[in-house]
C-alpha cells in the first residue's frame, strides 16, 4: 500500500455536524473572521515610506483634475492649489486632513445582531455589487435585472457568512435608469436585515439612500450620524481623475457622515504604471485624495481605505485578476491604510468566465491576501466572475465556502492538555483506531470545519450520483437555500414610509426629467 | 457604469511574453521558491513547547511499537526501554539523538542544474508518487499502468516547477508486483534527469533504489553518501506504530545516508485524536521515533520531518484534505520541525474526484500553509485527487499553475523609484492610458507573472473557442507537453549498466521468489 491509498483508512461513520442548518444546508454560523495574528509585511516599513512620500510628491506636483466645482472651491478653502478643475495637495495638508480619519467604523443593520464593524484585524464580508449580467448554470448568461437582483439578495440574507449586502448583486437593468435606486434599495430593505450598499453616482441616489437608510433605522440624518447605516463605494476616475457624479456622492455621503470606500482603479500597465510599486503609489495618491476630499466636507467623516490594484495580462492586455500580483498589491494597500490608520477594502477576484478551478484559485489568491493583510473589509465577496462583468449563482456559493474555510483557518487551533488527548491515545493502543474513544465522541459535533459545498464522499457514491462538478454541487446548494428563504419581518410602519418615499421619489423624478 | 464593469478598461494590445516557452507552452521557468518573509507563527512558542513535551510523554510513557527486531535492538543499544515490540524512549534521549539530524540536505540529480536543497526558507516540489488509478478527461478513471507512469515521468521532465520526481506517479499495477520498482527507477532516470524518489517498503527495493542512483550519478555507495541523489518516504501506521518493511526501508535508507521523509498518518478523529492539537502531538512523537531510529543507524543521516495530519470529516468519517483545520496542521508541523531543526516535508493535498474548483481551493488551502510555513518540500505536490487514490492528469497541469503562483508571490516585489514611474504619470495625465509609455514599453516583456493554463480572454472568444473550463484547458496543455517531449541525454554506459543491473535483479528475485 502506498502513501496515499494509506491516507484513505479513515473509517465511515458518525452522525451530523451541528453547525447552524438552514433547511438541508449546513453553515459555519454568523460572524465577522477575527484573526489575533500580526498582519503580513510584504515590504518593509521604509519601503512603505517611500511608497507614501512619492504619493504625495504626485498629489503636490501633478496633482488630481476632479471636474466638480463644488469640490474643488472646498478644497482651495482648505488650502489646496486649484488651477482650473487641476487640484494640487500641499503635502503637510494632506497629512493633517488625513488624521481627523477614524480607523474604524461601525455599520448599523436593522437587525442589530447584523452591525458590522469595519477595523483592522476583522473582515467584514460583502456581496457582490453591479455587474451587468447573471447566470448560473440551468439558464446561462443574461442581462441582469429586478428578478436575478432579489434572488442574490435572498442568497445574501440566507448565508451567514456575508456580513452585508454590496449595492445590488447586479445592475437590474429592466428597470429604469433613473429611479431603479430606488426600487434597489427598497429591495435590500425588505429582503435582509443587513447592511446594504448604495450608489454613490450622482447626489441624488446617494441622498435618497441616505434617507431610505434613515427610514430602515426608524431615525432621521442626525441619528444616522450617530449610527451609521449605509456604505458606498466612490471610484477614481485612475489615473488621477475624480469625476463631477462620484465627487457629488462622495460630498453627499462624507455630508451625512456615512462611510464609502476609497477605490482607485488602478490596472497596473492600463490606468497605472506596469508595476505593483508605480500602481501603489497611484492607488495611495487618489485615495488620499478622495479621503482629504471627505474630511474637508466633514471633520470625522467615516471613510476607508480601498484598494483594486491588479495588471494587466500582457500578452493580450486584458485585465488579469486574482494573480501573484493582486495578492502582494492587497497586502501593500493594507500596510499603506494602517500607516494613515484607516480600515482597508479589497476584493474576492477571478478573470474566469466560469465557476471552475480557475475562478477558485484566484479567489483564494485574493482571499489569502485580504486574510493575512487584515483588510477591514471584502467588497466584491461572492459571486464575481469574469473580471466583474458578469454575478454567478453558483459562484456565490463557492466563494461562500472558500470564506468560511479563511474564517476558520484565522481561527487559532485550541492547544492545551485536554485537547491533546494523551488518555486517548493510550486507551487506543499502536495501530488502533479513535473513532469510539470518549474523547473523540465528546468532539464529534464541533470538532472540524463542515464544508457547504465540499464534497468529501469517495469516488463510487460520487459517480452514482452523477460525479456532480463544485459548481453542479453548488447549483443544488443555492437553490435549496431559496426555497429556504423567508423573508425576515420589517415593522409595518417602516414599510409603508418606504413605499410612500419611493412614491413620491419617483414622481419626483419623473417629473424633473 | 458601475464598479466592476469600470475594472474591463484594460485595452487590448500587447505582445507574446517572454517567460521560457516549450512548444506552445510558456512557463516561469526552473527555479525553487525561495521566500524572504518570516514563517508564519499559527501558535506560539510556548503552544510548540507544550505539544513537543506531550510528546516527548507519549514515547516515554506509551511507546511505539515497531515490529522488526533489528530497529528494536539498535534502540535499546542505544538507551530506549524495549519491551517484546514495544520501544519506549527517554526523553533526554530523543532530544540529544535528534541533535545529529542535519538542518538540510542537498539533493543531486543526474543534470546537476537540477539539484535541490531541501531547507527551511525554500520549498522544493515533489510530483505525486503512488496512485492507484489514473485519469484523465478523455480516458475517464483506470487501474494505474506503466504506460501513464511514463506520460506522468515526461510531464514531471517538461514542467519547470517541478522540482523532483515523487516515486512513481502512479503504482504501475500491470507490472509484476516484485519487481516493478526495477522498471520504474529505470523510467525515472532515463526519462527524467531530476532527482526521483525510491520504495521504501521491504530492504530489498530501498537498496535497489540507491544502487541505481549510484549508478545514475557514475558514482558507488560511498560517492552517494557524500551527495545523496534518491529520497523515500516513511510512514508511520498511525498511532503509534512502525511495521517491518517500513523499518527496513528506513534502516536501509539512513545507512546509505539518502534522506527520507518520516511521516506519520495522523488523521484526527481516525488514526489520531479528533483535534489538531492531539494529532500534532502524535505526528510529533512519530516522526521524532522515526528520526532518532535514523541518527541510531547512522549518526548525521539527513531525515525529514514529515506531516500528514489532516481532520476526517464527522458527518461520514471520510478523510477530508485541504480544510482549514489541514493548513492549520502544516504551519504548526513547520513550526515544529524547526524546533527540531531539520526541514518539514507537507503536501498538496484535496478530496475531491475531479479537477474542479473544489480541487482548486483545496489545493491552494495546502500550498498557502506549506509557502507561509515555509515547508522544505512538498511531496504529492501535482497531480493529487482523491484523496490520494488517483493522479489527474489535469490536476498536474492546474496544481503546476498554482505553483507557479505561489513562487511568484513569495517573489517580493521591487519597490524603488524606477518602479514608481512618476514620469510616466505625469506624461500620462489624468484619465489616460499608460500602455503605451516608454516605463511601460521597457517592462512588458517581464511586467507580470504569465499564467500556463488560466483563461482571461473575453466572455464572447471564450465562448467562441467553446467555453472551455479550467480542466479543458489543463487538457490540452498536457497534451502539448507531451508532444514537445524530448528524452533527455544519459551517457549510454550509464544506460549499458542500468540495463544489466535491472536483468540482473529481475532474474534474482525471480529466482528467490
Amino acid at each position: 500500500m502506498s502513501e496515499p491509498q494509506r491516507m484513505r483508512r479513515g473509517r465511515r461513520g458518525g452522525a451530523a455536524g451541528s453547525a447552524r442548518e438552514k433547511g438541508a444546508i449546513t453553515q459555519a454560523g454568523w460572524g465577522v473572521a477575527t484573526s489575533p495574528y500580526p498582519p503580513f509585511q510584504i515590504i518593509s516599513a521604509d519601503q512603505i515610506v517611500a511608497i507614501h512620500r512619492a504619493a504625495l510628491r504626485v498629489l503636490a506636483e501633478q496633482g488630481m483634475q476632479i471636474t466638480h466645482p463644488p469640490a474643488c472651491d472646498l478644497l482651495k478653502e482648505h488650502g489646496a492649489t486649484v488651477e482650473g478643475d487641476m487640484v494640487r495637495f500641499d503635502p503637510a495638508m494632506v497629512e493633517e486632513k488625513v488624521t481627523t480619519a477614524p480607523d474604524k467604523v461601525t455599520l448599523h443593520a436593522r437587525n442589530p445582531a447584523r452591525n458590522v464593524t469595519i477595523q483592522p484585524g476583522s473582515t467584514v464580508v460583502c456581496a457582490v455589487g453591479g455587474p451587468a449580467f447573471a447566470t448560473d448554470l440551468d439558464r446561462g448568461r443574461r442581462n441582469a435585472n429586478f428578478a436575478d437582483m432579489k434572488d442574490f439578495s435572498r442568497l445574501i440574507q440566507m448565508l451567514d457568512v456575508i456580513n452585508m449586502e454590496g449595492g445590488g448583486a447586479i445592475e437590474p437593468t429592466d428597470l429604469p435608469a433613473e429611479t431603479r435606486h430606488l426600487d434597489m434599495y427598497q429591495a435590500f430593505i425588505t429582503l435582509t436585515d443587513k447592511v446594504w450598499s448604495g450608489y454613490a453616482l450622482g447626489g441624488f441616489r446617494a441622498d435618497d439612500g441616505i434617507d431610505m437608510a434613515a427610514i430602515a433605522m426608524g431615525t432621521d440624518r442626525a441619528g444616522l450620524l450617530e449610527r451609521p447605516a449605509i456604505l458606498t463605494v466612490i471610484n477614481s476616475n485612475s489615473p488621477r481623475l475624480l469625476d463631477g457624479p462620484m465627487s457629488e456622492g462622495l460630498m453627499a455621503y462624507a455630508g451625512a457622515g456615512q462611510p464609502f470606500a476609497a477605490t482607485p482603479f488602478t490596472l497596473a500597465g492600463a490606468m497605472a504604471p506596469a508595476t505593483i510599486a508605480g500602481a501603489s503609489v497611484q492607488q495611495h495618491a487618489e485615495a488620499m485624495a478622495m479621503i482629504v476630499l471627505a474630511q474637508c466636507v466633514r471633520p470625522g467623516a467615516p471613510v476607508i481605505y480601498g484598494g483594486f490594484t491588479s495588471n494587466v495580462d500582457m500578452k493580450t492586455g486584458a485585465p488579469a485578476f486574482g494573480t501573484p500580483e493582486y495578492s502582494q498589491a492587497v497586502l501593500i494597500g493594507c500596510q499603506l491604510a494602517r500607516r494613515l490608520g484607516v480600515p482597508y477594502r479589497t476584493s474576492n477576484v477571478t478573470s474566469s468566465n466560469a465557476p471552475d478551478a480557475q475562478a477558485a484559485w484566484e479567489s483564494m489568491m485574493s482571499l489569502w491576501g485580504a486574510f493575512l493583510g487584515q483588510a477591514g473589509l471584502i467588497k466584491q465577496g461572492a459571486g464575481w466572475i469574469e473580471g466583474g462583468l458578469t454575478a454567478s449563482f453558483e459562484k456565490f456559493i463557492l466563494d461562500a465556502e472558500m470564506l468560511q474555510m479563511m474564517r476558520a483557518f484565522v481561527t487559532p487551533p485550541k492547544i492545551d492538555d485536554a485537547e491533546f488527548g494523551l488518555e486517548a491515545m493510550d486507551e487506543v493502543g499502536p495501530g488502533g483506531h479513535f473513532f469510539g474513544t470518549s474523547h473523540t465522541l465528546e468532539r464529534y459535533e464541533h470538532a472540524f470545519y463542515q464544508p457547504l459545498v465540499s464534497d468529501v464522499r469517495n469516488f463510487e457514491t460520487w459517480q452514482d450520483s452523477g460525479s456532480p462538478t463544485t459548481a453542479q454541487n453548488a447549483n443544488r446548494v443555492w437553490k435549496q437555500l431559496l426555497a429556504d428563504y423567508e423573508e425576515p419581518p420589517l415593522d409595518p410602519a417602516i414599510g409603508e414610509e418606504l413605499d410612500a418615499f419611493v412614491t413620491r421619489r419617483k414622481a419626483e423624478i419623473s417629473k424633473g426629467s
